[in-house]
């Protein structure tokens, strides 16, 4: 069925009338909708609740009119799951007051069913969003990679430039490596839970592999990534988004994942070149212009598409909407995407 | 005189018998006799104390043999001459707190030799610099880049995306010309002052452009790198480092800078061939790397080298010494250059 969707045509690269369109972050504080709810539960109740993600999964459809729902979770529930506690708090980053720094630390995180089966909720939020949605778009999916979550595990909190993960890395390689591989098992059975529970698709954010060097991209990044891809895209279409990786474009082009996401510092005729059209891109507009007046937007949003291309492509922004976008503007965004021709 | 060193030859293109090396940062908070100055004095009386910014100078070309020293300054003495008051904290990012959004707030900018006046220290703590170094090695002057210092006058305080500096710029692109114009005049005049005080290079340090698109660059900070280099660079060679903006080296390299600056997300191969071996080129050693044990860096250095070549090349690090190396780690990584054969 779900076969017949924008997105998923975009993502198997059939032709298309027009690109399908979503927005990273969609569900969020820019909706006047999603406040209320946050204003009432906190951030963890709001993402192992079934009803409330479902609520604010579907939220951005009704609203915005997006092609694709993406499941309104974060990537630490993968640190929580291994046994980390986590902290979210309203207007701040994430806070980890235990980090992973020895192997007792890693050898001491939990994996396999123990993870997973504390991972139930969100199978039960994808099943209810599935039957909330009623194939009206399609249902993303999506975890943290590997080296994003490894940078949380050992910096304890956000970052600009984690150096304090890096530095875990290129003096203590080898432990890294198991970190890595059992992140990556452990989000390995955490999508396939996601994709039997009724995910079309799924997204894997590298937020932070733009701070590595190529060669460290291709050391502590891509392989896992390419594990990730490798076991789940011959269920569902799967796309990779290491932010800020444009190096590692032509390399990727050559992976088993469907599409590849990229933020708006590289043009999209250069990542059309080092993808040798192989892969649907997604992206690229930049959030802050989200704030343009509106007929910008459609000029700018109607420039993009004719860089990209409408086939094999899907247009979302190069990174998550802000909150003080104007729902008004996001509309825009959308529709002119719509509009289209 | 000063046209024999090493440091000024690679920046001529001249040929040479190793690589020239410095450090971003190199006088900084991995040196204990940098903590021993900051401990008894605050920030600004070190940056606008000649004999302090003289002796911090100094201190790694003494301490670590580098071979060519930078001004001890910050890039906030632009917004400061300009009458912005710039509150710098330890362990805290800059603050800002009457940012500059409007119209008036543009035209009651200090600008011209009322600026200038202003930072009379600076160029006597040249000279004094100039004296002790005793043609020891050259000494590099610096500024800011436009684009870096409005991202500081619009957003009030460090940022990861400084989204609202930017959102000001796309939004009143006008008044962002406007202030860029008036801050690339101050600047300009400001190196000016720093090489007729006997600065022998000057370098422009555009710290955020690479959050900006290729095309937003082009039209918010490659102008302003331009009109500076060309006022300057018949005066004193003129190093170019916007960092992460990889995608404008091709255009960087028709500019009149003798050096382009470039971080460790690029393979020196791909950068001397975007700038078709036409620059000098410095960098690009991630910083994280310092905490390796000294054999790596000693590998590492000589591949970076033997990757760059060892002509038009000035090895550095891609972005700041981090405050935790340990000095060892710093001299090693000079020593690596200066032992390359």
């Amino acid at each position: 069925m779900s076969k017949e969707h924008l997105f998923i045509k975009a993502l198997h690269g059939e032709k298309v009338e027009r690109p399908p369109v979503w927005m990273m972050r969609q569900a969020g504080r820019y909706l006047p909708e999603y406040i209320e709810l946050r204003n009432k539960y906190d951030f963890f109740t709001r993402v192992q609740t079934p009803e409330l993600a479902c609520k604010i999964t579907i939220q951005p459809v009704d609203i915005i009119g997006v092609d694709a729902a993406i499941l309104f979770s974060d990537i630490l529930v993968i640190p929580q799951a291994m046994g980390v506690e986590v902290q979210l708090l309203e207007h701040k980053g994430p806070i980890l007051p235990r980090t992973i720094t020895t192997e007792k630390d890693v050898n001491n995180l939990i994996v396999g069913d123990d993870a997973i089966g504390s991972l139930d909720y969100v199978s039960q939020a994808i099943k209810l969003i599935k039957k909330e949605l009623n194939n009206r778009v399609p249902l993303i999916g999506f975890a943290g990679a590997p080296f994003t979550i490894l940078c949380y595990l050992v910096e304890g909190k956000g970052s600009k430039n984690f150096d304090v993960a890096k530095q875990f890395c290129f003096s203590q390689p080898k432990l890294a490596h198991q970190l890595l591989n059992k992140i990556t098992d452990v989000t390995i059975s955490y999508l396939h839970e996601q994709v039997k529970s009724g995910a079309d698709a799924v997204q894997v954010f590298d937020s932070w592999s733009g701070l590595l060097s190529p060669n460290d991209f291709n050391e502590f990044s891509l392989p896992y990534l390419n594990k990730i891809s490798d076991s789940l895209s011959a269920h569902v279409p799967v796309i990779l988004f290491p932010k800020g990786s444009w190096y590692a474009l032509e390399e990727l082009s050559k992976s088993s994942a469907s599409s590849i996401g990229i933020d708006w510092c590289i043009t999209p005729e250069l990542a059309r070149s080092l993808t040798q059209n192989k892969k649907t891109l997604q992206g690229n507009f930049d959030p802050c212009k989200l704030l343009l007046p509106i007929p910008q937007i459609q000029k700018e949003v109607k420039e993009m598409i004719d860089a990209f291309g409408k086939d094999r492509y899907i247009a979302n922004l190069g990174h998550g909407i802000l909150p003080n976008i104007p729902v008004e503007n996001a509309k825009a965004f959308v529709e002119a995407v719509k509009n289209y021709r």
